[in-house]
């Protein structure tokens, strides 16, 4: 496949433009990018295909931190604390949100910048509230493309906020390199992240609010730690950590951090890091793949006039499931 | 959609003799049915298709109730207990088995019919082990098309068993009316089932072997029925009840039962055992809607030759997902 080709063969003035704009770092030009990205218009997401193969090459070079946690076990607070963290360590810090709910209830996570007041004034952060286009396979395709962008404009440290609302935890997880699951210190919120099957995909384990009871949050993180050793570990050579943590008095974060780093290291060692990249893509294709199949399936006209009798019958038992999806298979033809 | 024309259409001699057979209730032409219905030959699934549509008038009229529970927590011995029982009270009780490892270990569950010896030497019985056709989709499939010909046979009951593995749970879930969770008295085995998510799929949780200790048991009752008010229950007119049985001793045997019927009673009378049927007919279309698009799309000329090269480079990042999968979704026409 010749990249070069797909690249130069499309890319209008005004994309080139937007490509230049996001490679040099240009906060309205990355804005502008992932905008377009957002769009559900055609036209647009025809130039967006176009602008992000152009940034395809400039992407990958970040660490992806998913971070999830119920309402109220602190994620803003923890995000911002990190991200001013990271920032005077050098770094510069995008953030963006996975929130299905958003397009439902109008408000968003993120949405409400104040939320992170300090973090949002930095140069050196970028602040994204999540897209609200509906079903949590496309608010999460818009999000990783937008998180493709700030890896092209340089970001080092890309972070996806997510909150418990069906299977958003499970998406964030499949599209970053590590993921947190953020907990308040007490019993209902750990057996809440064990039932969902969350802690399973956990890379790090955190209890925020440490200091309000301490006491609380080394028994939460002994119960943690005892919970996990009955779970099987995702890779042979991570065992996910358990931490305790104050975002709001800035206790942790180093630790935190280096656990982060640590991650790193052990999977880029044991060659994990690359390949859990490269399976999110593939994986990340074929969803766009499947919905693509669906879309193309219920926009064939044959298959249009018959599926509405046809599901009719199969819901009243005039005939089965089978009969009728052999039926509509039919209508296709290579 | 005229389903008369449909099955007269094609319904040959043969297939005409063995749908004669099973609405006779005759044991041959069952296992002969079933038999066409799990072959992977194209010729075999259109006989079975035409078959299964005109015994499909004949099926509905029975509890399908689904039995899950970890290797040891004594499956065999409560559904041979259950089914004599039944059988004792006048029904026919059909057992099949929903295992995708059966494939893999060559072994499965109810393979070995001395597990059942006494269930299996009766007339008003008929146990099948799980058909091994490779992924849980395909092996879910067969067995909802199995669990209708043991229907149109005059089965008065169902029983659909499955292990924990995988999805199995929740696909077994997907094909009942009633999703059975047997459980051992002891807490790790609590920690999983809930870690898992399927205490939250189930619409009764049992204890075996309660006799063994019966304050174990009782302890283990309690926590599991706190566990589950913390749960939103699948319907609001249902809070799934949590039993202690005796399998082996012939205890509870009755009371489970008992509860089984006012589930079925509560049901009905709300409309949500019609609606979960007919939900779950439509859901079933769909997942084969799925894997047909897939394989049509695989065995796509221009598909298959481009993607391999298209999922390389996805994984490889010299193309971004969504220009790869609209490249290959733009090969199909209508």
């Amino acid at each position: 496949m010749d990249m070069t080709s797909i690249a130069a063969a499309g890319l209008s003035a005004t994309d080139q433009h937007l490509v230049d704009g996001v490679l040099a770092g240009r906060r309205r030009s990355l804005a502008k990018t992932i905008t377009l990205v957002e769009s559900t218009r055609h036209d647009h997401q025809r130039h967006a295909r176009q602008v992000l193969t152009a940034l395809l090459p400039h992407t990958g070079r970040t660490i992806r931190v998913g971070i999830s946690g119920a309402p109220g076990a602190g994620k803003s607070t923890f995000i911002e604390t990190l991200g001013l963290y990271l920032i005077e360590a050098g770094k510069r810090v995008a953030v963006l949100a996975v929130d299905p709910s958003s397009s439902v209830s109008g408000g968003s996570i993120l949405g409400d910048k104040t939320r992170m007041e300090f973090l949002c004034q930095r140069e050196e952060a970028f602040i994204r509230p999540s897209p609200s286009s509906g079903s949590l396979g496309g608010v999460a395709d818009k999000t990783r493309e937008a998180m493709l962008v700030c890896e092209a404009a340089g970001f080092d440290v890309i972070i996806v906020e997510t909150v418990g609302v069906g299977q958003s935890e499970t998406t964030v997880a499949g599209m970053v390199d590590a993921f947190v699951l953020l907990q308040l210190p007490n019993a209902g919120d750990d057996l809440q992240a064990i039932k969902k099957g969350i802690v399973e995909i956990a890379d790090l384990v955190v209890f925020n609010k440490a200091d309000i009871d301490e006491r609380a949050a080394a028994f939460a993180r002994g119960q943690m730690k005892a919970a996990l050793t009955m779970l099987r570990s995702a890779s042979p050579n991570w065992r996910p950590p358990v931490l305790t943590v104050s975002a709001l008095a800035k206790r942790g974060i180093v630790e935190f951090w280096a656990e982060i780093e640590r991650y790193r290291t052990t999977m880029t060692a044991s060659g994990e890091f690359e390949e859990k990249r490269r399976r999110q893509a593939v994986d990340w294709m074929w969803n766009l793949i499947d919905s693509g199949l669906r879309q193309y399936f219920r926009s064939h006209p044959a298959v249009r006039s018959a599926l509405p009798e046809l599901s009719g019958d199969v819901a009243e038992g005039r005939t089965t499931p089978g009969a009728a999806a052999s039926r509509l298979l039919a209508f296709l033809k290579h």
